[in-house]
């Protein structure tokens, strides 16, 4: 079949909305109708060249919303006229790490999906005249339509709107899921949020469905301060506003420091401040953000010998399939809130635009509308 | 009264056997006859200049066991002939933090013990003359009596030998109770343990009784291999032998990195190591290890965000008078060995021996004889 998509042709360039020809799905694939996508930072990341694992041409995204077209051979768990979310961390529940509570970071398809590839190592994708295009993070939410694994398809009630739930897929699951899965916040804690942008946002209401009792949010933007507020921030800081050291600020202001830290930068300097700013005997610091290609982080070990904890998330340490449709109906029974955050929409025509609008600072969330 | 002391007179200077004053236990305070004293590579950091907290005169040693002799005013928890082992981590059961279940470190007494002085703020120490010299960690276990806080003292069974208990005070704890309390490892679980000294071999015997399946140690002295297998070591890998990187190595040998992964040498480097050789998705490494000065730790944020978790440990994660007392009993059970570790015996009077066997290599443990 043909379908409509916006084509990542190479690093540092526009995506180009294009015709492309799709394969139908393989044995244990589903072709997926998208109705929705967010653009998220790591499809930015990967378009501007950044990224070391880029592939070009591909199509990226991975934060959609979709119906269910078509289902391959052996595909059990969906059917024709189901709503989905594409899951990037899939969750096949056989695999070593499946069968491992401590993680979520299935592997059953991981080493062709950074290849840009199904399972079978194919592309479903092809330019008009041939040429193969690559599949990205085992999504490719920029098409019109997709062709994803079976194991990384979240089905989600049919009631919940598309142009909000595709932000589950990806920016609410890591925010909530970082809150809830990895640092399992405690009711009464004090927390500190760096970056209060899409992620920030989500850890911010993530805290308060957990009870935080105190919830700082860090930022050096203070226009993020209204929006934050009302998803449940209680303190804001701006580190250029403050005098000396921020660590030792941000301890003070925290009566010794908080119960759980946040960086949601990617910036390496600010994840020291995070873990550094952690109480003694028992803060612990949780890196979602992703730091440029190379760059690392640093502390004095005494910080860990004196009781930090240092920990990161990916996708919010959620199991999709299982936790992404809880996510929904959180969402559809007014537990968490995503409307506001979903600033900006457009056709994926004017897709560029959302690029645009990330890099300007102005939007929380641009949402492709198909 | 007067007891005979080794004073740290100066860093970097052998200590000097000699008569000094000791005050008598002021309110909340215990004078203990020492009877045994270990001597641990703190002791011997702070000896040589490298600490910077370091402070001089002072009587060094923490890794003691003795007898009550005196008790101060309003001490209720200890009796005169009971014996006891200092703790340089105490426990007051009544601070933030004892009632905090995530940590162990009592604050009570840290800002004096910190400064050589006892909860008042003054030196029981004095020399002959009258000069003051410093109390260390809160133990000062290299003088033949000590005054020591009340909850800095756990009490333990009389049928104990004092010359094998005294190494619970420090080593064995910190080893064990990196396993027990702060790793929590599971039955079954692989891990690796880089250094085979004196905590290492604790960590290993540690690993046994938490009924790990895989013990891997990582050591560049390949005379550590006897004892350490003695102790529960399954395989050994000394990394001078090792074609490349050593991270990889270990990764391939523990089909994915290990479940545990313990530094025991205070080396920043091979704390990286130790973390990059954690299993992705869950590993966790602890750090036990005291680096130098100014010394730090980086690794790729990536490390943690693929679910490995970096922490420390301090005192094996023990609260003192509760868990002492236990690990005592483990060892007069037959749980756990001792003797083999203690290597070398001397008089107070051969202390500075002590010192040279551990430059050399060629002690676990000295330990000194009243
Ligand atoms: N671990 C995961 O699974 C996962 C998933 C999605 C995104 N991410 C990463 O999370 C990070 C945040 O993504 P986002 O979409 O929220 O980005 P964003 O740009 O919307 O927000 C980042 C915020 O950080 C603030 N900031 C930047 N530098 C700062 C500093 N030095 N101190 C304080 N604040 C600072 C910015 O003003 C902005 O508000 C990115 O690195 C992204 O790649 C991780
Ligand atoms: N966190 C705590 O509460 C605590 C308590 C006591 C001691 N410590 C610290 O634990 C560390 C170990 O103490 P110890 O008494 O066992 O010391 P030790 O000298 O007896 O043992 C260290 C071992 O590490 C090995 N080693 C050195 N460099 C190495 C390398 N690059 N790779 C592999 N092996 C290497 C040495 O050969 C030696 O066998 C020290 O830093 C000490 O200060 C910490």
């Amino acid at each position: 079949m043909r379908t409509t998509a916006a084509v990542a042709i190479q690093a540092g360039k526009p995506l180009e909305i294009m015709e492309v020809n799709l394969d139908g799905p393989k044995a244990g694939e589903v072709l997926v109708e998208m109705k929705a996508t967010g653009i998220c930072h790591t499809d930015e990341f990967t378009l501007s060249g950044a990224d070391p694992e880029g592939l070009f041409p591909a199509i990226l995204g991975h934060e959609g919303a979709g119906v269910v077209v078509e289902i391959g051979e052996g595909v059990t768990s969906l059917e024709v006229g189901d709503h989905v979310i594409p899951l990037y961390t899939p969750e096949c529940r056989t695999c070593e790490y499946c069968l491992n509570p401590k993680t979520n970071l299935c592997q059953r398809v991981r080493a062709t999906q950074g290849k840009g590839l199904m399972p079978d190592g194919t592309s479903r994708f092809s330019m008009l005249d041939g040429t193969p295009i690559l599949h990205y993070m085992g999504c490719s939410t920029f098409a019109n339509h997709s062709v994803v694994p079976e194991i990384a398809l979240a089905k989600v009630r049919k009631d919940a709107p598309f142009d909000k739930i595709c932000y589950i897929g990806c920016g609410v699951t890591t925010g909530i899921g970082a809150v809830i899965n990895t640092a399992k916040v405690e009711i009464g804690s004090t927390a500190i949020v760096f970056g209060l942008g899409g992620i920030g946002l989500n850890v911010i209401q993530g805290l308060r469905l957990a009870g935080a009792d105190r919830i700082l949010g860090v930022d050096l933007n203070p226009s993020k301060v209204e929006m934050a507020t009302r998803f449940g921030m209680t303190d804001f800081v701006n580190p250029s506003e403050v005098d000396g050291d921020i660590v030792s600020y941000l301890v003070n202001l925290t009566g010794g420091g908080a119960d759980y830290t946040f960086d949601a930068t990617g910036n390496v300097d600010v994840m020291r401040q995070a873990l550094e700013s952690a109480h003694k005997g028992w803060g612990e610091s949780i890196i979602i953000g992703v730091a440029p290609a190379g760059a690392e982080i640093s502390t004095r070990p005494f910080q860990l010998v004196t009781g930090r904890v240092w920990r990161g998330t990916a996708f919010g340490g959620a199991r999709g399939r299982t936790d992404v449709p809880k996510i929904v109906d959180w969402y559809m029974d007014g537990k968490i809130e995503i409307d506001p955050m979903i600033t900006h929409t457009m056709p994926l025509s004017e897709i560029n635009k959302g690029f645009d609008l990330m890099h300007a600072g102005k939007s929380i969330r641009s949402v492709v509308l198909y």
